[in-house]
């Protein structure tokens, strides 16, 4: 069982976990970090220039991701309008970003072949999310 | 004139920073850490457990205000979607912790009357930026 | 594989990721998740005013974990003097949180005793990795 | 009065909040928000490619002032020790991005040249509060 899930299932509140919340939690803080990690690899390639846009899109990615994974790290009083609003900027992030990284995966930049991975299981798990939180 | 604005107006990119877009990175900075002094003076207060809900609203608010003032402060091929919804939610936020505090500020709370003019106004200076944004 | 490990296998860097890297990398994620749980759970403990320590060393945790798993995470032009500085303060975050969660977790608080593993792993993970940024 | 003067004078604690305090807070915010602007202004740039070093440095000067100016704005319960290795840290940061940003700033980087002065102050800021803690 990983730290997130022990963390969530041993929480006082009246209201347990769901699997749904459980999968955001991981998906959100595994794409903060593959995005920084994926910015930071771009940097670091021959073909730096042509990567502008995946770095752009990485960094502010990774900064959504870990705003998010804060907010939905917290149980307390949860407030739906608020986490379904870092959701789904979160969604949209991951999105964007996954669709510029994917494209970059496609010409053999593996970093960001599985950062595109990361991004797309972030945004799937948000929009599993989302409706939860409107019940 | 303050770094902030410095910074912007010296951005080599072709577009220049507007008035909006620098209010809006001051408003996000000043917002998060005001929320996070506001989280860790309800928690030195005397009558912590009825500001509970303060602190958890404290706590999301400047994670948002933080992952926004971060993107806001990007000015290499903006995406209008992706800032747009970051912007949303931290508005959102901004407008719930707004409420909360200004009702303890009400009730002599003075770190959370003042942080409810650091919330109140990065709400407007997020709304004000969206339609830019869309422009 | 994790995305983290995944992640820095892919770098294009001259210098490949070693087993103390991918695994300092790992434990501040997870320790900067476990304390944002925790400090939550403890803000909706009953027990709440005996908990205001902990929560504070909760946030800071969380927060120096998170900025040391972001610059561990890159590998392009790694600067050992300022990674050892982050991975110092981030042990020493990690053994005082983990102190003072152990306390809690020893009086039947289950999420402060998982979260004093997470501060403990990292703790470890982050005192691993100096010798090697020395080298 | 800033607000982060005006949340800092706020706090009910018993301790009141030091020139010192607050001169770093306000550095450690303004550095993290010049930080991340400097690394997209980098990104945006026609020499790119020189720049790598500056925008690595800037990254991790931004989550290190970042994370500082939250620990520093928590004026519950301080604990001296993580206090000090968090401004040690940030200290470290600041130097060697400042004398990064100021090599290209004498180069005609405008943005480099703020940055550099940000950097500058955030680590005087930084020094001059690490004696306080001790004391």
């Amino acid at each position: 069982m990983s730290f997130a899930e022990a963390m969530a299932h041993a929480h006082p509140g009246p209201v347990g976990a769901s699997d749904a919340l459980i999968a955001c939690i991981r998906a959100c803080v595994d794409c903060a970090q593959a995005c920084t990690a994926c910015a930071d690899a771009c940097l670091g390639a021959e073909n730096l220039q042509t990567l502008v846009r995946c770095i752009r899109l990485n960094l502010d990615c990774a900064d959504l991701c870990d705003a998010t994974s804060r907010i939905v790290s917290r149980q307390t009083l949860i407030g739906p309008e608020l986490v379904t609003a870092a959701l789904r900027a979160c969604a949209m992030a991951c999105q964007l970003c996954g669709d510029e990284c994917e494209r970059h995966g496609a010409h053999g930049m593996e970093h960001c072949r599985i950062c595109a991975e990361a991004c797309r299981a972030c945004e799937r798990a948000c929009d599993l999310l989302i409706p939860e939180m409107a019940a």
